[in-house]
């Protein structure tokens, strides 16, 4: 490995090293900023071999993110990174390169902006098209305040998808506060952009000869407009109108407001900053357009960007093949099994569709794309359609499955409940990485679905213990239950549980024993059943016989089971992988306040606080949800409460 | 009354009562098709002056709903129409005439479409921007069933600035199925539009010598095709897209990928017939553009429009005066209590801003609006991006104050938690509609805010018992609170409370004591405190002397509160206007377990189902919320429970 890094690493960073400060950047001259900007990119491919991390987004916007630090003064003016994985080199010229290889880790730097790291991050980002309507706040204060700094927004076409985006341009060009916004347009989300607008950008220009062109009509109208009369001024200035469309490739933002510019090359140092530069003392909502390559400088990122949106390090960084030693064969991912189970269900069945929010790859959907493309459908970053989309699909005879992420699908709330569970529609929502999602941190938990579903009328909801459960409760989703339904389960592998060809319905509204016992009831949902498992074993050892109960459903709750269990023990304890509010553990102590006022409960789950970045094990612990902690908790209620 | 309304009622409905289903209107001419669109507008005008309802909206599109159904064939053909409050002539048109006027009464019609009135409601509306997603996801189940039936949106301008429907576009544009949307354009939301977009749809002609010179130039255009080399092509096909722009005002529908037509007049039943029989016939999606005037044929509403966007009824046909005895002067409503309050406030404090969603009127913002317009925002229908804005505006050093309806916040419920929660950020959520509405039902009940807004970390959440304490919560949580508070009230007015003018602060997470009791400790929260009170007063005549408790605070909560109640009573209740899962009973219960196991309670709040329209006594008697259900249920609860 040290061979393979060596060749990059020797050329030393010379230069980046002495960048303590954006205002470094201040005195170079362009060749010096290109030089910046290729150790920059260097840091970037070496920090993530080793350390893993977002990848192509940084690489895409290197010599951005140079220019804007030079053209631009931060912190006073501001900066926000949509989404902000690619937030990298920002973070490297402000202050931070120091700190790079702590990056996602554990009380290291976040792997997106945050306020707390540092006053040159503007905003907190981590969710996608949030950028614009940041800006517009903050440049609406500007102008109320009467200060005069810069905000710019710095987006991707991928999030120019949401519709929140829209709607913050739309806004802000009415009210014409001076905000620049940065279209990163690489024609990539984390997968290949999709939409109408997205096809309207490819077709937008970048050549020398058309720009050219461009100016000439453009000087010509200008002369026009001295000899012409009164009665043909409308006339003319609507063929200008439509004269300069042809020549401003951007009319669908001047609809919106904006003034557009570009498209220019955004891997041209020259190009960047002179075009910055004027950008910067123009008022009134622009919008420049700038076009990058994703992994730009890294070919195998290059060559294949979804693969390489992140990466979990441990790469040549020459030719990006593996270097980590061949472990013994992984147990499947949930969202792998998912995925399968998908592709078996629908080749069998054509009223199944699947349905993503620009996520194939990190749903496995993109094996349903493969298999059964014409019932596929990437929505872009587009959850609140993705949900009413299924709706109309249900209407039209077909049996949506909309897989979205937990944290992602609180972008479809309203949807879900206004559009699908008020008809009582029959659309499946696989929730993928709830609970806990490890190094990407608190904008990505997915810690709070169990709570906000759980009011929702009409809705099953429910939470595999293992991968094999995963399959089945797909199955029962699609054909045991008429109305709506969400089967939420975790990021990573599952429990290398036996998965069987067939498969099997699930009795909806009822959970299953894991294990036998009689002293105190251990009672899981999803991922928790098997760390009840886990934590029964360290019970047993200090002399407890616990009952352990893989409850399944959130909704309809198995009070069956539940009363089998205040029947049986002494103390009931429920875990969940959720906000312990609203979820799981307060719908059973509701149960058990009624149904057996005075039973012994109480309830793990996710804090009441939002819960940092770093590994899965390091963040359970934290939260008291690894069995070593339970194990210890529990044996203290079951004394106290004795 | 019988006087003012006799002229246009001896009118009669001599054509319309002849129109049971749309097919019978297939075989009318033009101006047959003209007099069912006047009684049909005399209908609406009749309808509502005497029953109350919806009304601006209805009369802009008589004409267009006429010719949709004798252009189309509803209901193999698909007619979504967005919000849906404009639905009344299609409901008259589709058998349910002698039904309207039930319209919004308890167990009568509802006020939007609804699929279970009709086959002809293709899909239930309510809220905003919903339609072209439903219609997206219902043509392509169209096309993968091989079957034919059109898909027609009917959508606002005002619902255009809503993301959804930009996101619905934009996938369509791009999977190409066939769908017409139909811009109804009457520059109107509730209240005048707001946006980029607007301004551009304002400014699009129409006009008949520009049209005719909009064809000269398209025909050119085709001949100039004939006489160019391979070279040339390119140029001119760029200046061709540039010309047509110009002819073409649609350009920023053509960049989503639509065929944009129009604009043309909404109210001349020949032209719309015509456009429309063009339309059925082509493929892909296409919009047409209608202007509409809200309000049309009824003088009062076309001059004041967001002031007869709806109303209570029992007003002239033909002047629009109020025609109902003057009534003892009333209670404020919640309101106009905060609308008030909040410009007092920002009055003297230079950093209070005020945010709504399109909703100034129906949040009382326009007082705020009139007085200090500077520092009033009106976003469009945009609830994801206000929410953003708002943490924009908080980073710059403000304090917004963000009202929405309790149930149109749920479309910004990733911003609340991502953009505002995660950072902390001082943003006063303003929740009005919170708990039951009446007549707008189960698509407009704000059931689920505390449900939702529980589980979210570092938020400070309340809820007034009256309209002074609403001023008090306003002060206390722009003054005593530092990160995001939510104020959540009810629709309607107050209790009457006597309204002090200086503003107190309320101790965070403290209630009070609103009755000394000591058999049953009622605990209310919001309007329910009152409601416990009026509980009381029934249960003392029981023999019980009830504490009644007004817990001001779901978060934090009031456990010393708790703790004084279960040790003066036996017996504990609370009660909530908002579903019984999740919300205020559910943590009282949770805190109640732990602390005083055993301790008998029980909680009453919403049913765990979606709650129908109807008045609000009709309604609450249906939940069991109204005293004299409570009162004894609470006295069975304290008797089986003894």
């Amino acid at each position: 490995m040290t061979e393979a890094l060596s060749s990059p690493v020797s050329q030393g960073y010379s230069l980046l090293s002495t960048i303590h400060d954006p205002a470094d950047l201040k005195k170079l001259s362009i060749s010096q900023l290109e030089q910046v900007a290729a150790e920059c990119r260097r840091k970037v491919i070496e920090l993530v071999s080793q350390h893993g991390g977002h990848f192509a987004s940084s690489l895409g916007v290197v010599e951005l993110t140079v220019a804007l630090h030079h053209v631009y003064q931060s912190p006073t003016d501001r900066f926000i990174w949509d989404v902000g994985h690619q937030a990298y080199v920002h973070k490297m010229l402000t202050g931070r390169l120091e700190q790079m290889d702590t990056n996602r880790r554990y009380n290291g730097l976040a792997g997106f902006p945050k306020r707390s790291e540092s006053a040159h991050d503007a905003f907190d980002t981590g969710h996608a098209s949030t950028s614009i309507s940041a800006a517009a706040g903050m440049a609406v204060a500007r102008d109320l305040a009467g200060r005069s700094e810069k905000v710019v927004a710095i987006i991707g076409d991928g999030s120019l998808t949401g519709g929140m985006a829209f709607e913050a341009m739309n806004h802000l060009g009415d009210v014409k506060s001076d905000v620049l916004v940065i279209l990163n347009d690489n024609q990539m989300a984390i997968s290949p952009s999709t939409g109408g607008l997205n096809n309207y950008l490819v077709n937008l220009p970048l050549n020398k000869t058309y720009n050219k062109l461009r100016k000439f009509v453009w000087d010509s109208i200008s002369l026009m407009h001295n000899d012409i009369g009164e009665t043909a001024k409308t006339a003319v200035h609507r063929l200008e109108d439509g004269i300069k469309a042809a020549f401003t490739p951007g009319a669908y933002f001047e609809a919106l407001g904006f003034r557009y510019f570009g498209p220019i090359d955004g891997h041209n140092m020259e190009q960047l900053t002179k075009a910055l530069s004027e950008m910067r003392s123009l008022p009134h909502p622009k919008l420049l357009h700038v076009i990058t390559k994703k992994g730009k400088g890294f070919k195998p990122a290059e060559e294949n960007q979804p693969k390489w949106h992140a990466s979990a390090g441990g790469f040549d960084i020459e030719t990006g093949a593996n270097l980590k030693a061949p472990g013994k064969p992984a147990k499947p991912k949930y969202q792998e099994v998912f995925g399968e189970a998908l592709v078996e269900l629908a080749l069998k069945d054509q009223t199944i569709t699947a349905i993503t929010a620009a996520m194939p790859s990190g749903t496995s959907l993109d094996l349903f794309q493969q298999a059964i493309p014409s019932r596929f459908f990437d929505v872009g970053i587009a959850e609140q359609h993705a949900v009413t989309f299924c709706a109309g699909l249900a209407l039209g005879g077909f049996k949506p499955v909309c897989a979205i992420y937990s944290t992602f699908l609180q972008r479809g709330y309203d949807q879900l409940i206004h559009d699908v569970a008020l008809q009582n529609l029959h659309v499946v929502f696989a929730i993928d990485r709830a609970g806990l999602v490890g190094e990407d941190g608190p904008t990505h938990h997915g810690a709070f679905d169990l709570s906000y579903l759980n009011a929702v009328p009409n809705l099953t909801i429910m939470a595999p213990g293992d991968e094999q459960e995963l399959r089945d409760m797909l199955y029962t989703a699609l054909y045991e239950v008429k109305g709506p339904v969400a089967i939420r389960y975790p990021r990573g592998t599952g429990t290398g549980a036996t998965l069987h060809k067939e498969f099997t319905p699930i009795p909806v509204g009822k959970g299953r024993v894991l294990r036998e016992g009689d002293t105190v009831a251990l009672l899981g949902i999803g991922s928790m059943s098997q760390r009840a498992l886990e934590t029964a074993e360290l019970l047993e050892k200090a002399g407890l016989n616990p009952l352990v109960c893989d409850m399944r459903f959130l909704k309809p709750l198995d009070t069956e089971m539940i009363d089998m269990a205040a029947a049986k023990c002494k103390h009931i304890v429920t875990i969940e992988e959720n906000s312990i509010i609203g979820g799981f553990g307060s719908s059973v102590t509701s149960y058990l306040s009624h149904a057996h006022p005075g039973m012994k409960s109480i309830s793990f789950g996710l804090p009441d606080d939002f819960v940092t970045h770093g590994s899965m094990q390091e963040l359970y612990k934290e939260v008291g949800l690894d069995a070593e902690t339970l194990a210890e908790k529990i044996q203290e209620f079951c004394k106290v409460e004795a």
